[in-house]
């Protein structure tokens, strides 16, 4: 996941071709396009009053996208496929239905309390639109353990093949490089780079750096965790002798499980809203003047000169109605709008049905929270393999049950994994629990499978555009309107895997239809009369 | 903080004064002594039934000592001078006095919902005997962010002298030693110590690890942070600059903010009670069958071979009364034990009076959460000079205002700030806040100070056996019982400044008097009637 997710927010080719319309934009000088975030588009009052917009997709973007052109005074109406908001944003509960194309629906039987984010469950605190709204909507939130020294990482022969704490890993691989570097200083080795004075400082850093010895070895540390902890009277605490760096550094477990609270996205403080991610998009919906339209399947698109036309029919009662409107924005997932008759141009069409996505599984069961008993409160445990992790519940601690994400893949794991059999994806995230987790295996219950491929109305987690075979190309052609219909969400942003993203997509799109609107001389009433 | 923590906790010269006792404990067989903890002391039922014991102090010590004897069938009564149970574990809130011995009394004047810990305010995981008790006596927890990569580090002339936030202190200095060690092993430094698979993995890892570019060397990374964040569009991420090694290894401040995360007991995952810490004690004193006895102030204690009597002064109404018990476990601190006039043996006494208690103090303001508009949420920002610190409440998020912990020092530094007056130490504080995060200084209102050197009843928050001239032998002496007489308390563990020590020191206490009773041939109702 780590090396994946660094990968696709390396700096990426720069995209170019929206740059210039930024220029063009900003040269109006009406709305700043700020280079960084710096809160949601300030508006003129109003500026909106009498354009009409159809939003597609009631997930973060679209909601974002309703909920800032309705305070800019836009009629606004947003369809939305499922029965619910969120899109991925999805916490499933008690009695909720998981529908997967291709497999036996699952219906979660969870206790009360507990829930399943089967999509984004992490914000970091960089991620200030999200927040913002978070903020402004009063939702609560609560710290996610995104790293915990006291979860574990699997090991195939370091330790004898058994467990190791984080601690311990971070710790000895710490001070293991530490008196590898001190002798190298030591010897002269580095001489062409640093002064007498830098030697002596460097040296006396190493050595709380890595907690090693007056003579700069490495011969354990209590940053590694205690054999015995110190206790009363006489009771000092016995730290665990070190593992050797050549065993640490040879486990494909230990550099990802070290590095991983150091990729900026997943670098404490982290967090999630209390009581499920849902009530993000839960709290936008609320917020917006006109409530989504839910059950709403699009199936045409059709552009005009004037205006956009949106026909969709209602899952619930079947009949097909028409939106008519001046702009759309449509944050539909794109293998989903591939799927949905458009008069788009062709090149658009192209990027679209080009898209190629990744694919992401999750397998979560409840369980008695016997991790709290071996000191983990949430955090991540590393098992390596197809199922690649544990996750641990950052809430409701000592509480009798919790939810314990089992699995949690993506990439090319992802995509073989989910060609397995639910039942059989189930057996391996339980087997890694038991593995990890010697007679627990049994504790866990109610079992739930998420296959993001197979979930209707997505088809897909998110995509990479500089992976997978997609085209940059088709990100820049998909990042400008075709005509009076915007693309947004966060595959149009750096960061697709991220509600992020579609904030700042959301963002972007509503600065430039507001922009627009500006510019545009058609009477503003016009579209109420042509498209009523 | 954390040096001073981290040497306490260094494999001490072994005590072994008791350790005589254990193994004639264990001989007996009747109760398991544990090397380590594994739960609180399990007795037989009833072994204290007809026995009585009088406890002085309602801190976390006395109270768990109160609790785990109640269990056993032992009759108890619990004295506390204090209005209010808990000791050191003090969470003041709107309308509390905070009184400092040569200080004028500070009333706190907080908004609805704040609170200040002004002792303990952080439970690493690894602390199971408290967190046993939040648990079994369903006290809500929340994480203490006791590390947040967005938290700050004041310099003096790395970045200018501008402050730097952790995820550049962090990875900027990992980058570096990264490179200087790929560096030194391409060289051949390290030949002798690695094969020549060894060197090419170690080459390969310190690439992930450091964030390196293919040859080698460290030209900054997205893990230190962004100028500008990745957005929408071509809005690709901007990562600051690296900050030279040299400049950050010559900051005061650098490496302690570095590896403060990494002290054992600072590690993620650690919580806090919601609502304040006060609410473990709050819960033990709730489940004691007979409740302390507040505003006793112990004048006197009396030891006979049958018993001990205690006199005590009741703060409120000024009588004098007088407890007799069969035995007693006072948690009182050494330097108020030294007050009380006792007949313990001379070289108990000695051992009492000549300890020497390290010095600690916090200054807390109300204020606007400005620094969560910096995406600071909870963690600890390092100021160096006097003050230390600066500590952002972990709970509350994206309310109006919190409760800001702008001081928090210990030894030599804490023994001088404490002479300051108070006005001085605010305005201290107040400026180290405003260096850090400017504008906001006059953001900050009601302070309140607490110097634990002036705290009546502790009179210093802890002490450590191996510094400051105090004696290991009177840690040993005094961990063994003066004929009826147990000393108690974190002071009495090794773990002096955190609760833990306070809970392990009573399990161990209780375990000892169970065996003594256990082995008392003394009719069990003598007590009673002896002593009434």
């Amino acid at each position: 996941m780590a090396i994946t997710r660094r990968r696709l927010l390396a700096r990426a080719a720069q995209w170019g071709g929206t740059a210039a319309a930024y220029s063009t934009m900003t040269a109006l000088g009406l709305l700043a396009v700020p280079a960084a975030y710096a809160g949601p588009p300030s508006l003129p009052v109003a500026i909106g009053r009498g354009r009409k917009v159809v939003v597609l997709g009631a997930g973060i973007a679209g909601l974002v996208t309703a909920y800032e052109l309705e305070r800019a005074g836009f009629d606004v109406v947003v369809l939305e496929a499922r029965a619910r908001v969120g899109g991925r944003t999805w916490s499933i509960r008690d009695g909720d239905r998981i529908e997967l194309a291709g497999e036996a629906d699952q219906t979660a039987r969870l206790s009360s309390g507990l829930y399943f984010n089967a999509g984004p469950a992490r914000i970091p605190s960089h991620h200030q639109g999200l927040l913002g709204y978070a903020r402004d909507l009063k939702v609560p939130l609560e710290v996610e353990v995104n790293s915990s020294r006291s979860a574990l990482v699997q090991t195939t022969r370091a330790n004898g093949g058994r467990p190791i704490q984080q601690r311990q890993a971070v710790n000895d691989v710490r001070g293991g490089l530490s008196e590898l570097l001190a002798k190298a200083t030591q010897r002269g080795a580095l001489d062409q780079e640093l002064t007498a004075e830098d030697k002596e400082r460097l040296l006396t850093f190493l050595k709380s750096y890595g907690d090693l010895t007056p003579d700069s070895r490495y011969e354990g540390s209590d940053r590694s965790g205690y054999i015995q902890p110190p206790g009363a009277a006489d009771q000092v605490g016995t730290r665990r002798p070190p593992l050797p760096l050549r065993d640490l550094l040879g486990e494909e477990t230990v550099p990802p499980a070290i590095l991983f609270e150091e990729i900026v996205l997943m670098q404490a403080t982290m967090f999630q809203p209390a009581g499920g991610m849902d009530r993000i998009p839960a709290a936008l919906a609320r917020a917006l003047k006109s409530p989504p339209r839910l059950n709403a399947v699009v199936e045409q698109i059709r552009s005009a000169p004037d205006g956009v036309r949106v026909r969709y029919r209602d899952r619930l009662g079947g009949q097909r109605q028409e939106v008519a409107a001046d702009y759309a924005v449509v944050t539909i997932p794109l293998p989903v709008l591939a799927g949905i008759d458009s008069d788009f141009p062709a090149p658009v069409k192209a990027a679209i049905s080009g898209a190629v996505y990744d694919a992401a599984n999750k397998v979560a069961f409840e369980a008695p929270r016997f991790w709290e008993r071996e000191q983990i409160y949430g955090g991540i445990s590393y098992t390596g393999g197809e199922t690649s992790l544990i996750w641990y519940p950052s809430g409701g601690y000592h509480q009798a049950r919790g939810l314990l994400v089992a699995t949690y893949n993506a990439g090319k794991t992802a995509a073989d994994f989910q060609k397995r059999g639910l039942a059989d994806q189930v057996a391996l995230a339980r087997a890694s629990v038991e593995r990890l987790h010697p007679g627990h295996g049994r504790d866990l219950a109610q079992p739930l499978v998420v296959n993001w491929s197979k979930v209707p109305f997505n088809l897909g987690p998110w995509l990479h555009w500089d992976q997978d075979g997609n085209n940059p190309a088709a990100y820049a052609l998909l990042n400008q309107p075709a005509g009076r219909v915007y693309f947004s969400g966060a595959h149009l942003s750096q960061l697709p895997s991220w509600q992020e993203g579609g904030v700042l997509a959301a963002h972007r799109t509503v600065a430039e239809l507001a922009h627009r609107v500006a510019a545009d001389t058609t009477p503003a009433s016009a579209s109420k009369t042509t498209h009523g």
